[in-house]
This record gives C-alpha cells, structure tokens and sequence, in this order.
C-alpha cells in the first residue's frame, strides 16, 4: 500500500514546507496544530488506514489553490483535497505528512440561471445550502445523497455520488457541465462547457467527476439544473420475503413507471431504524419497500404501483395521504445506516450495485453471507437502481469479529460481480476497494486507467494510495 | 495537416497489407477495387479532404476487428472507422492508403431488457433499427440525430450525437453505459457497466464518446433505455422576428416547463422547405417555433406554452389537433437541411451550441455574417438547447462564394465562443472544426486531450488528423 511506504516527513522539511505555503496563503489557512491536523485524517470509513497531514491547507480562491499545488510540485509532497469527509470509502483520508487541501472555505454560489438552467458554484458549497438556493429559483439539483445536509458539492463530484433520486434523476455526473481544475503543477484548466450540448473534444469533464481527487482539483462547476417537480407522493408496501419485494421492484420497472424513489429495507435495517427511533414501522415484515412519484399525478401513479406490489405479494400497501406522511416514511429511509451503526457499534457500508433484474439473488446472497459468518448484516438499498448498501455491524474492538466482517464485506463484492455487477455504485473506491478494482474493471482497464493517471499527475502527488 | 503528409504507400505496401489482412478476415471482407474503396472516402462533409483508402475492411466479429488493428499497428498504417458515414465534419474521412474500418457488418442486437431497461448492440446496428426494436417492448431510445433512418449507433457514439429530442432526453452520451473496445494494439477492453449505477474508477465510457474513433474501436455497446412516452403533440408558433421568436424560448424554459422538443426555424428555412416540398409554411414568418410535449396532457401543456409564445409577441399560435398533424410540422422541420442543400447545390452546416439565454443574439449575428459576405445562411435550431445550425448555401464551383462561404462559417463559430458557446453542439469536430478545437478548449486543455489520445495510440494510427 502506498500509503503506509510513505515516510513522515522530517520537522525540518514540515517546517520548510508551511514556510513555502505562507507565502501565498495568509496565516489563518494554513493550520499545523496536531490536534488540528489530525482531525482532517479520516473521512467517515474511520477504519481505513490514515496518516496524520503535516499541514491543512484552506484556500479561499482559485489563486490560493494553484500556490499550494505548485509547492507541492516544487517539494514532491502528496495532496489530498477534501470536502466535508463524508465519503464512506477512505477516499478522503491523509497519507502521514501529506497536505489535507480543505476546499470548504470556498464555498460560494457564484450564479443561479433559470433561463439556462444552470448554477456556478466553488467545490465547497454545501449539497443542501444549494439545493435550497436553486429551489428558490424553481429549479431543483436532484443528486441527494444521504449525507446531503453537510456534504459539499465538490466531493459529490470526487466521487459521482448518487442518492434516493438516481432512479428517476440519475447521479451527480449526469449534472456537471463543465469544470475549472487546478492541475498537479498549478496549471488550471477549463473543461466542458455551460451550454447544454456539447461534443468539442474528450470528455474531461466526465474523467474527473467520480476520480476522487486523483487527477486534479476541482475549483469551480458549472452544474445543470431541473425544474422543481411537485413535491413526491411516497407509498409504503410490505412483503413476506425480500425476493417478493425485489420481484415487485422489477415489476414496476417493467411496466414503464418512473418512479422518483424506489427503496428497499430490510427486516434487519426497519428493526434497528425502529430501536433508534421508535418510529413504529411493522417489525413483522421481511421488507419494506417505498415508492415515490412527483408526477402531475402521483396518486394514480401510486394506485397503479400499489396494485404491482400487490400482485408480488405485498402483505400490506400503504400509500401516504400527503407530504407531511410521505416525509415522515423518507425519514425513516434516511435513518437507516445511522440505526444499523448503532447496532454494533461500527459498520462497513457496501454499495454494491447489480442489474436490477438480479436485486433478488443478491439479497438472498447477502443473507447467505451473514448466516456464514455469525454477523448482523442489515440491507437498505436504491432498489430502482439495484443499488444495495449492505451494511455490516460489527464490535470493533472484537477482533474476530471485525475479521470476518471484513471477509464478509469483501464477499459481498464478489457476489455483485457474479451478478454482472460492480463493486461501487455511487460511494468511490477510495482505500476500501482498491484491491477490487482491478477485479472489476480487468488488467487492460487498469493498465489504461494508470496511464491517464500520469498524465495528469506524474509525480504522483494527488491523492496518493486511491483508486489503484 | 497529418492528412497530406501521409504518403501513399506503395503497390507492394498495400499488397502485403492485403495478404496479412486475409489471414484473419475472409476475403468478402476485404474490399480493393478502387472504385469501391474510393466510395469509402467521406462521410457527408464531401469538401473536407480525403484520400483513398488502399483497403475496405468489413469485420463480422470482435475477433475480426482485433486481427485488422494487430495488422494495422504492425505495418503502421492508419486506421479510420466507419458507421453509414452519415456524419457532417469528415470525422469519417479516410487518408491515403488507409484502412477503412466499416463497422456496418456488425449489425446484432445482441438483447434488449425491460427490466433493466438496457439493450446489448453492435455497433453498426442502425439508429431506427434499435428505435423500433425497443418500442416492440414498451421501450425508448431517446437519441434521434436527423440521420436516424442511416446512421449506426456506433457512429452515433462516436460523436456523441443528439436530435430533435435532446431538449428533454439528453445526447447519445447519456445512453452510453459501457463499452468493448478494440485497442489500437488489438487489445480488447470493457468500460463501465450495464448497471444503472456505477463509479468504479475513470469513467472511460464518456471518454471514448465523442472521441471520433481516436482512441480505439467500439465493438459492442451497453445502452439505457426509457419506458416509451405517450405520443407527442406539437404546436407551432409564428413570429416576426426571429428575436422575438427566441425571447418565445427563454420564456418557456425559465417557466419551467420540459417540452419534448422545442425548435426553431428561420425565414429562409422555411421558405426553402416551401420551394423543396410545397409544404404550405407560412412564408410571412421571420421565425417559426415548434414545441412539443409527450407528457400525459400534452394539450394542456401546448396550451400553457403557446399563452408564453403569444406573450413574446407571436402572431400565430397553431396547436396541432392530432398526432398525424403534429408528424407534419415535424417533417418540415426534418426536411431543413435538405431543402437548404437544394438552394445552391452545396452547405456547410454550423453546429454552435450557445446558452440558450444568448439565442436571440446569436441569431442576429448571423444575420450580420450573411449580409456581411453576401450569402443566404439559413437557421434551423434545437432551440431549447441553444444549438443552432446555421446553414450556409454556396455553390462549390464559385470559387469566390466558396472562400466567403468557408470564412463565414468560420465568423458564426467565433460568434458562437464569444457567446460562451461550443464549436459542436453535436457533429463533432472532424477535419471541419480541428483548427477551432484549441480556441474553445484552450492549450492546457489540448495538451492533456493528446497525452490521451498518446495513451491509447502510442503510434497514431488511430483516425489520424481529426480533432488536433
């Protein structure tokens, strides 16, 4: 691992390092107080492996940003540019000595256009703070991710990252036109474009987003915009068996409906939403499925979903009378992975994703697995997209426990492959899957996919240890 | 230019590329007559330079196209691959003594999926083929360049093609999942997934779509398919100015609203398609609209929309009553290219995309570059994308026209980058537009595009002389 070769570097160099940073970075941002420097070691996967950065670094333009490459070129140290750290995969985590390149100080909506649809925003931007900004306008920046309330909209681009609304919405790449990127050496370069179409060239804009800070730094996006639809309507079924429940997701997806939600919650992740919340949801089901609609009519969309579920079995079909129900049952959705890290203690998120057509054999899969190896392992999923989080909870102060954790974390991504799969449908590969990359994408992929890392980053300075 | 440095090999060159080629292709697949190897030479930008290629090749198999890229890159020859060579910037165009690579053989739909909404094609499988393939299963392929009842999806992927219908549904590049790739080398590679999700390293896909065949061959495509809407019902909208017409456009996208399809036509447009077809337009009109809804009360919509038209001043407002009316507004706008082709035997097709907030200026700007050169240059547009086809008519034998046609088709891009648009909404950029390419990208942005192109083509064989 490259991570751990990389040595610490002496205080003397450290010190060589932030004298060379400060003289294009005012003293307020460029933070070296361990105890400082070490909480911007870890993003939200705290069990990878990490290092504690020499320094933090917190530009405030786009200037700022190009000094601290350029020293980084000048001195060989790596760069780990961050967000809020809410990424689930390790991707934001610091190799010793490194530079932690904090992009949340630039933070700024540069532009809200609804003639074309589009909003102009610095990386460090909050999901939220623009969701509701855009909303305002009328318009609406679908990509949700749960974490959506802190996470910014530069690491959503580092990792692609996706949310309830992919089913109908699609991820975050879908909505980012155009790209400022500091390059390795402090060049910038300008990719994309803010029209709506657009064909001049490779598409570099798409090459970053999802590259998890390993080919250069975001500094600015010009993003797509929708109209806001109507609020969602929200439909709540239960099912006697998880393959019921997935075969009423297929069903539904079959029959043309465009759902703006279709979710999946297993009997394990509604039990431990209830321990944390007391929320009341029927503990005697083996799945509960919820479906959304934001059309002109939702309710016909729902009476229309509700008689598929119906049809695959559903014990019970309970559609929401209104937005404030429709709220209260999304909640219990969003609650998931914090009530299944509250079961053990410590989780490893999955985020397996098959073709839809298969949901029901991974999750019989993933009940294999955990009857295997003796372990809790509760499923939430973006059924529509066949997006499972299998989550595992484990004590991580049990070490056999936490050993077959892994090695059940690690089958559960051989299962997805087998289903014609990948290992990560919106969460990146960060330090947690980088052994399954080249499982999944084969030797030439890998081969090429290095190949485009050098050119962008020969030193081999960005986000070292990721990925590859 | 690479194209005229390229020598044409000789007799003995092109026999011995003839024997190696045979060893792993059957000899109906390898094409020498000359008469037939020269009608391979363009695609439908015919005044953009081409040689003749010294050979033909038709591949049925992966396996075929593999052999024919291992001859290639051991005897260094070049290499151009073709779909129906429908394009419009001599992105097909061959070299000397090159070898086209028709993909048109390679035909199969391989599987179409209404569960998980996904079809497995070839790449010469035809445009209108998938189309009506996949509605047989309730399904929709939204992309529906001009070209649709000819072109293959494999060309249609290699420049990232849109339609009429990209306003709502997004460009080819959208629908594009995953890949195989045939490598320069003959290396066969898979990119992305046939999941609805998926961020597991550099998204390679949309790096190769649009590339124009510069960076390997695609072999088999992974697409997403939509559940197939209602029909759409068009309405068309009379204005006379083409500024109020664009005003029209601005009013209804900012109003929220996602028309299926919202086009415009200038007064020249429409009055060639009067002289070509007699179709009856209204020939009093400085511009005409067209917008469509395929929503579940599309009359409703129309409604709303043509309230926004008359607001920015149309004159006439004609909602179509019936689907088989609205096909009829629909063919006139089709037919616009051809009809100005007919107008002085030759065009160059402009493809500048600009924010659809800046369409009223573009528009009056080519106005002024007709005038100013003495031209008719007609404009038909997607307008709800900002993506303007200026259309200039010139007859090839004048050469004074022909100089002044080249130099205003160069003014309306410069226009178009000015406006903050791209040179290529959707043609790509060919041979036509390779001199532009580094004014919209800028030289950082070239450098990185061809250390690309560099890793997947150490030898340049791959469609050399296009886009750089």
């Amino acid at each position: 691992m490259i991570m751990s070769r990389i040595e610490a570097p002496s205080d003397a160099a450290t010190g060589n390092l932030v004298d060379r940073l400060l003289t294009g970075l005012p003293a307020e941002a460029v933070l070296i107080d361990p105890d400082v420097t070490s909480s911007y070691a870890n993003d939200m996967a705290s069990f990878c492996p990490a290092g504690t950065p020499a320094v933090v670094v917190l530009p405030r333009t786009v200037e700022q940003v190009q000094h601290v490459m350029r020293i980084a070129t000048e001195l060989r140290v790596p760069v780990v540019p961050q967000g809020a750290r809410t990424g689930l995969s390790g991707g934001a985590n610091t190799p010793e000595g490194s530079i932690a390149l904090s992009l949340t100080k630039m933070d700024r909506i540069l532009e809200i256009n609804p003639v074309d649809r589009i909003a102009v925003v610095e990386p460090g931007v909050v999901n939220a703070t623009l969701s509701r900004a855009v909303n305002e306008h009328g318009l609406y920046y679908p990509p949700d991710p749960s974490s959506w309330e802190m996470c910014t909209i530069g690491g959503n681009i580092g990792t692609a990252s996706g949310g309830l609304c992919c089913v109908k919405y699609g991820v975050t790449a879908e909505y980012v036109l155009g790209l400022d990127v500091v390059l390795a050496d402090g060049r910038l370069m300008s990719t994309g474009r803010r029209t709506a179409k657009g064909v001049a060239g490779y598409d570099l804009t798409r090459l970053l987003v999802g590259s998890e800070g390993s080919l250069g730094i975001v500094v600015r996006a010009v993003l797509a915009l929708k109209p806001q639809p109507p609020a969602q309507l929200v439909l709540a079924a239960e099912f006697a068996s998880a393959t019921a429940a997935c075969d009423a997701v297929c069903r539904i997806m079959a029959g043309g409906h465009v759902p703006s939600l279709l979710e999946l919650m297993d009997r394990t992740t509604v039990k431990a939403v209830n321990d944390l919340a007391h929320m009341g949801l029927p503990e005697s089901t083996e799945a509960l499925l919820l479906a959304a609609f934001d059309t002109p009519d939702p309710a016909a969309d729902l009476a229309a979903v509700g008689a598929l579920c119906e049809a695959a079995g559903a014990t019970q079909v309970v559609p929401a009378d209104d937005v404030a129900e429709s709220e209260l049952l999304l909640q219990a959705r969003r609650l998931s992975l914090t009530a299944l890290e509250a079961v053990k203690g410590t989780t490893m998120i999955d985020d397996v994703c098959v073709p839809r057509s298969r949901l029901g054999e991974m999750l019989q899969g993933v009940e294999r697995i955990a009857e295997k190896y003796s372990l809790t392992i509760g499923v939430c999923a973006h059924a529509g997209d066949g997006n499972t989080h299998p989550t595992v909870c484990f004590d991580a102060a049990d070490l056999d426990e936490s050993r077959r954790a892994r090695e059940s974390f690690d089958e559960i991504m051989a299962l997805g492959l087998q289903l014609g799969g990948t290992i990560t449908g919106e969460h990146g590969v960060g330090v947690l899957k980088k052994e399954w990359l080249a499982r999944e994408i084969g030797p030439v992929g890998v081969e090429m996919q290095r190949q485009i890392k050098h050119v962008f980053d020969p030193l081999g300075i960005l986000n070292p240890g990721k990925l590859f």
